[in-house]
This record gives C-alpha cells, structure tokens and sequence, in this order.
C-alpha cells in the first residue's frame, strides 16, 4: 500500500468532516443544536428558509453520521426532540473557533458581500 | 433598537462565517489553498467531481469575501495563481478544529458513511 501523505492524511480529515458538515444547511444546524435539544418546529423557525423536507433530510444525514440523536417520547401526540451526542458537541466546540472568526470579522465580510 | 441577544449575537457570527465557507467546495477549497498558493489546472486536479464552471464561481466567492487573492502574472502564456489572504489564512487556522476533529473521529465517521 502506497505510504500515506501528510496531504493525504490531511485530506481524510477534513474531507471526512466537510461529508458531515458541508452543504448549505449542516452548520446552520449545527448551530442551533448547539444551544442544546429542540423540537423540529423550533429548528424549523430558527432557520429562515429551509423547507421541512430539506430539514428533515439533513437531520437525518446528521443522525447517520452519529453527530444528533432523535428522542421520540411515548406522549399523545408523541414528542420528538433532537439533540446534540457526544461526537456532535465535540463537533460543536471544533466549530466555535470559525463562528469566531465570522464574529471576528463580521464587518469586513458583512460590508464585502453587501 | 430591539436588544440583541447573546443569540443573535452568535448568530450573526456564525452566519457570517457560513456565508463564506457554506456550500459543498468552500471548505475543500480552503483546504488545497491552505497548503500554499495554487494555479487554477492544480487545484481542479485536487478536487475530483468539481467542474471547472461551479470552481470558477467558487473561487470568486472566495476572492469577493476577501479570503482569496487572485494574481495575474504578465507572462506569456498569463500565469494566474490563487493564494490565501491574511483573512483567508486567518479563516484556514479557524478550520483547522474541524479537521482535527475528522481525524479523531475518522474511523467512525467513515463507518457511518459506507
């Protein structure tokens, strides 16, 4: 087997992380599960203009990767919740540091894309 | 002015970032550039399935936001090179987490994928 790069080493990891967290709507959700478990209407509101299809989609893709956890509780009408697993706030906190640096830069990148 | 909330607050933080590195090739892009500047051929090698079209607007993206520098050397043929910013580079820094994370988390990751 050839020897593994650094870059191929590298790629895996980021490449491995932008197969969960790529896409348009991953990090918004991210986001708000990160301020700890909602219901699906709640995600639904706070992020304007994703379709529930759409939302549904990515949850589910988040749940596969093991990053959410659906909570279906035995009520009438039952209630389900998402949250964060463990790998998902480990994935939380490896994210703090970008919406830093959005908050680092917010005027900069808020004036360039006006 | 309505108050703005500690959540509007990382809101705007985070969105701000994801306006910038939201969408399939942003973070891939951030990747190949962070490893020093690259012509246009190299990175299209480095991404399997981008066409040259949807890496053309990504990188104009990029280079609007101010992460990316696009320099035109006066050779014959032009040289055209894409390189990080200091905002760029300050960017690839905030996403080294995320990758590091990948790597941490790889095995399981790619388990959860196939």
């Amino acid at each position: 087997m050839a020897e593994v790069s650094d870059a191929d080493h590298d790629v895996c990891g980021m490449s491995v992380a932008i197969d969960v967290v790529g896409g348009k709507w991953k990090l918004h959700l991210m986001w708000v599960l990160g301020a700890g478990p909602r219901r699906f209407g709640q995600i639904h509101r706070a992020l304007t203009g994703v379709s529930e299809k759409v939302l549904t989609e990515n949850l589910r893709q988040l749940e596969a990767a093991g990053v959410v956890h659906r909570e279906v509780y035995p009520e009438v009408p039952p209630r389900v919740e998402y949250a964060l697993t463990a790998l998902g706030e480990d994935l939380a906190r490896a994210l703090r540091p970008l919406e830093e640096w959005g908050d680092r830069h917010r005027v900069h990148l808020m004036s360039a894309a006006s």
